[in-house]
């Protein structure tokens, strides 16, 4: 976890005393249970709720050095409940096995951290949906290659980035709805000393689905599922802030970064104005990514269980969802306050001389009879002679004066082709399918 | 492609031929829309049908030797096309782009990849299941940490790998769903040459929803998605795997993978019967999951496309679902022929001389009202024991020779305590989960 | 392994019949030695070598015909030697283990690939030294986050990617040093069956140091290494493949890769010229890091070896070593034939009205006693001028202007900061670094 | 970083104080050489070490305040040394780039950090000796795919680790070398405003080599081979983990993990002594694995640099060092207080009845004529009864009851292919080759 990187509320869920603070509610809510079966006192659970009712610190440090001696944390803390309460906590835990406890307590940590996820999704779907109908038909090149192709709007980029956002939002709500399963199954999973009601009864308290086949943990396959999830999420987060860093380049500069008026782009340089942002979400990225593998590695335990996935998820449990919690409200901030001009993009539109209406003269020939072949043949030898003139020449004129192309189209016929306002006859169309009527 | 990891069916999606087919259909069904549309001739639509119902073969080498001179595959198939078909073939791909056939016969390929992995996983799970139910109820030791814990049966650890792979298999048809889809949006995604109904035509034909908004490209964060998904298969194959090995230990021996009788296990140890087929699995889970990564990178494409996604695609679009293809079969093949041995893990169950019934002591005690540190205390020094003797002694007998446990627990609540049917009260709850009622 | 990332030396290197060929020469080979040493008759080494000096052909399809019974390679292998060479054969392969001959050839191949790889760097370097020296002082804008920056020559980028590719070669040359390591130990590497000289005198011939502790097998941190190292290498080619793109960008546009006069660079739009080969050395990268991981991953093999690594070398092996070399040479042709616009690097350089001038103003102001922030503000504030003209101002021009700029510095001081030829003063220094003196 | 896995050293150079000294000591050696050039006065240096000599305490706060409105590191930290020194301090930094600071400063930690990895590995290296000649000829059965194989010693097994890890301190020196470069060229690394006497000084100041070649940065190929190099060494100490935990298997337990008195193994089952140690060390290689990639996605800077490396490092430097630094030493503790079972190892070697010894038989009776196909058979038929029999029957005495085989090799000649001493015969010759003479 680096501090830079981090938000409050997402840092917190994995806080030592938040971590403490479900392992009381899981060991509480299943001394409930285990009450109601009659397999400890009533007076068992009623001690530790009131306990709870008084709001108590969690001492990290007394548990911490508990831990120390016993080398184990679920006892170390165990230990520490039972010296605040007394006596009757010693039904605490009954037939449950530690992992009950860890594990369940991850699977609410994560869901929460889902939580914070989704949030954020929504609110930068917002802020896409609000930049890109302001630019829907904001006049901008189209690149493939990083080469001009044909015209589309700055609102087209920021509608295909929302909808790939809101793919991720449904991907990371598929992921939450994996990784949200408690389990109360005892040391193999067998629930030989703990009835399948105390699982029922926790998981239902805690908002999560119960485990179907536990062995003593809860499967990795799900929290490698969720890893991979983020690492998708992580991976759309750099294409937008590539896309961002590229716009900024001093050639192309149709849009930049918020710049404060505070802020310096460099010791050595004063007129800098850099992408930074972006290029510290592009970075981001490579981090979460980075924790798919170990998250994918950690499924294949060793028979009923092996320990080796914990050391991973005590960093990569905070540190993907921390990063990317981070990632997405930057990327969001980026977006809401992005500097557009919409001018230069104009600027660079018109700088190729007409080629990017190549297409359109090409299709126009073709259907005038000439063959594809030679219609490419026609329309490449102006083409390149623009090309070359690095926009100096104009592709309508030089057209109009080809005589194999004026043998096939009028006139009237080469100018229709120039127009842009034909290129955007379907952006209602493509809005409407991702914004909805 | 390793030949000897390849299955016909899955290898053949992947040959020069089909692709061609599918490029074929693509422009074929597009050439209908826009016959349709009045944009082309409907003969020119007749007369590609025409000649495909001749079921003509596709000469790749002929189309190779085209694209030697154009360096442009989709070119020179077009130009191979109309080669065969004749003069009517100009009509073809008009307002097309290259991205619009190779992007959307990935997507059939995909779709065509994923119905043979969701085909798989039926079959696995199908031997799951039969082979879960037939060792229901036949006792084995669970291990957490590699040490003996407490008894389970086999059964379970087969139910867990079935639902563990069903889990699998709905994250499949997810993928699936997320990757079929068809872009026919022309150079940048703007429709701009191509009516949109061509796209919503060809995507039917195909069985293929649309792509809301492409660029040039579909968005490969769909891509992103579908690989990530194989990889956490791929790792759940890993782990049963991996089970398997460990039970083949010659100290474990409670199972084997069938072994046949011409099969020779090493060149110098005649006596060898090596778990070859779950180690083999091993290796092609982490090539698997080798390809993720190359598949997350992917997905910051520059502007509306670069194309460094397609040597990418190239190498794992075969090579990571021909992988899982053969894994999954042979997965499967060593579920359905393993060998298993009731008695070993019988004679092992018992080697550890009850110890794995001191959790029922220990809470047998505290519920006689002892507190849980003696309790913990008193098995432990008499487990201890046992655990020093390899075996030979008997905790039950300790524990009846111990007077601090007599004064708790009398010699008939000690001896209740080690039944092994206590343990499966649950196992019908558990199956009835995994396998409903 | 993709035909089209293929050339024909590396490729050939891993097919069936070279990888038949080495395992003869070993058995051969260790045959003479047991031979030497009294083993086995010399008539048996004879015998075999004799049926060697017929130049044979190696039956691939008999010998996989004899494996598909075996279920083992080497004993395959042996069996068809046998069968041609005779009764003599039965002496090959004492007290050898199938690994001995598998593991030693994994070594002769990976060793010829580093050789032809090593060669694809020297064919590299000589190409980037000869083009960096053709444009030593070729003046260029340097950018960093993308935004001009300060002068430098286009020479001294293609000096730095030298200082890189050598580093690299250094380390391959490293690598093939780690991987060049014979073992011929037996069955679980204590030499029980076969004498060390046996070892020794195969290492020598095959010109390999002898692995000094083997279990059955080489360790895997070896062969891990070797791979990590070909993905740093993999991602230098990223590096310079990802400026030549940039480079290419229509708004820059001050080099381009060769395009040859037959070739189409799109189907829709004939005016495009996209760095086609520059983003396919971007995914080949993607594939040859991603063999990293499974690479690391076989490191941890079960006791004195599993076999999970074999799967994984079967694809990894020949994948990354012909895709680093299909690679390489390519780099290698499109720095060769780069197409570089020297008047455009001039231009680009122009357009920001002298704004990559400004640190040396900053330093001569505080060397003219301005406070460094003073002078930053005086810096900045003309600075900003001349980027929201997007360099239709002059920097030069504005400072002359502002009173308290002249305040602390000359017209004449002024004007000296806006030299060129200053910022090319130490060229000579780095090159002499990199090329020698 | 996580406080659990870190060790106080290694974490100390990552915190902001010793950051922020390394940057001090870089500026003021660079002033030293500035002033000796006659580009400052030698008073600003003075006035720099002057203050550095009162031994100041770094206000970390403070500096982040700063920060925090100028969103510039290194501009923040100027500011604020300025705010202590005085108007000398207006002369430091001059003609550098914020770069030269934070890349010369990671390399100085880089470089701390590997010398503290390097004592690990030297301590490591000592106890792996120590305890393999400790169990030089101690007995242990040699497995190949979990299957006993042939007799090995335990300490082969140790010299084998040692052979790899001495492997692994010789490639991280080489990493070590490869990273220990400083760079002071300025803002595009022309020397432009820094004469590259300034780099030569500092470099040689704080023992680093100068860079030859930098553009603002330190080329990331560096980095990535350093994090690539841990990466290898991780996989390593999982090997070394891994058979430990192989070794501590209930049915295997040759070997196990110190167990302190205190320590409790469960919270369910007190007889459990768990190898959570190399269990967690499994886990800690495959986060330090985890960091190979995005190091390598590092090196692909844009142009002269973007800053996309920052953040990944922000995570990796500390992360990756602290982690490898703690697995390192634990897992020397786990060697070093490794207990051992010689007699639980003889035990295992003996309950095969004999079938270690068949490859022996083998060469015996292909020695003695018999075909080697014939003689496979032989010693297999047998070899199966006593698989079959759980070693309950022993393959010397089926073996000497076998016509066919008393036909080619006498009573005596049986018997004598069951010493287990031969196999011991080159274990010196080992020893001496990893341990020398």
């Amino acid at each position: 976890m680096i501090p830079r990187y981090s938000r409050p509320d997402m840092a917190a869920i994995w806080e030592p005393e938040a971590r403490y603070r479900i392992w009381f509610e899981i060991e509480a809510h299943a001394t409930d249970a285990l009450a109601e079966l009659g397999v400890v006192p009533k007076s068992a659970a009623e001690a530790l709720w009131k306990w709870w009712a008084t709001n108590p610190r969690i001492d990290v440090a007394a548990i911490d050095a508990i831990e120390a001696v016993t080398k184990h944390d679920v006892i170390a803390f165990l230990t520490w409940v039972a010296e605040q309460v007394g006596d009757e906590a010693r039904f605490m835990h009954q037939g449950m096995t530690s992992s009950d406890v860890l594990d369940t307590t991850l699977s609410v940590q994560l869901a929460r951290a889902s939580d914070i996820l989704l949030a954020d999704l929504d609110r930068l779907l917002e802020v896409l949906e609000r930049r890109a109908k302001e630019h829907k038909l904001t006049p901008t090149i189209g690149r493939s290659h990083g080469i001009h192709a044909e015209p589309v709007t700055f609102g087209l980029k920021l509608a295909q980035a929302h909808a790939e956002f809101r793919r991720n939002r449904a991907r990371l709500a598929m992921a939450r709805e994996d990784i949200a399963t408690a389990a109360i199954s005892g040391a193999v999973g067998t629930f030989a000393n703990v009835d399948p009601r105390v699982e029922a009864h926790v998981a239902a308290k805690l908002g999560l689905a119960i485990e179907p086949v536990s062995t003593q943990v809860i499967p990795r396959d799900r929290h490698a599922m969720y890893f991979a999830t983020l690492g998708v999420i992580a991976s759309s987060v750099e294409r937008l802030a590539t896309e961002v860093r590229h716009l900024q380049r001093t050639e192309v500069l149709e849009a930049e970064e918020y710049f404060s008026p505070g802020q310096k782009g460099s010791s050595a340089m004063p007129h800098k104005r850099n992408p930074v942002l972006t290029e510290n979400l592009t970075g981001l990225a490579r981090m979460v990514r980075g924790y798919v593998t170990p998250a994918l590695e950690n499924v294949a335990l060793w028979h009923e269980r092996d320990i080796s996935h914990s050391s991973v998820e005590r960093y990569i449990g905070p540190d993907a969802t921390i990063t990317l919690d981070f990632a997405l409200v930057r990327l969001t901030g980026v977006v809401d306050k992005l500097l557009v001009y919409p001018e230069r993009m104009q600027k660079n539109l018109d700088r190729m001389g007409g080629l990017v209406h190549s297409q359109r003269v090409l299709l126009a020939l073709t259907q005038a009879g000439v063959s594809r072949e030679d219609a490419y043949r026609l329309v490449q030898r102006n083409a390149m002679k623009v090309w070359e003139s690095d926009g100096a020449l104009s592709l309508q004129e030089l057209l109009k004066a080809d005589p194999e192309v004026t043998a096939a189209l009028s006139t009237a016929e080469i100018d229709e082709k120039f127009d842009l306002g034909y290129h955007y006859r379907h952006v209602d169309t493509i809005f409407d399918r991702v914004f909805g009527g």
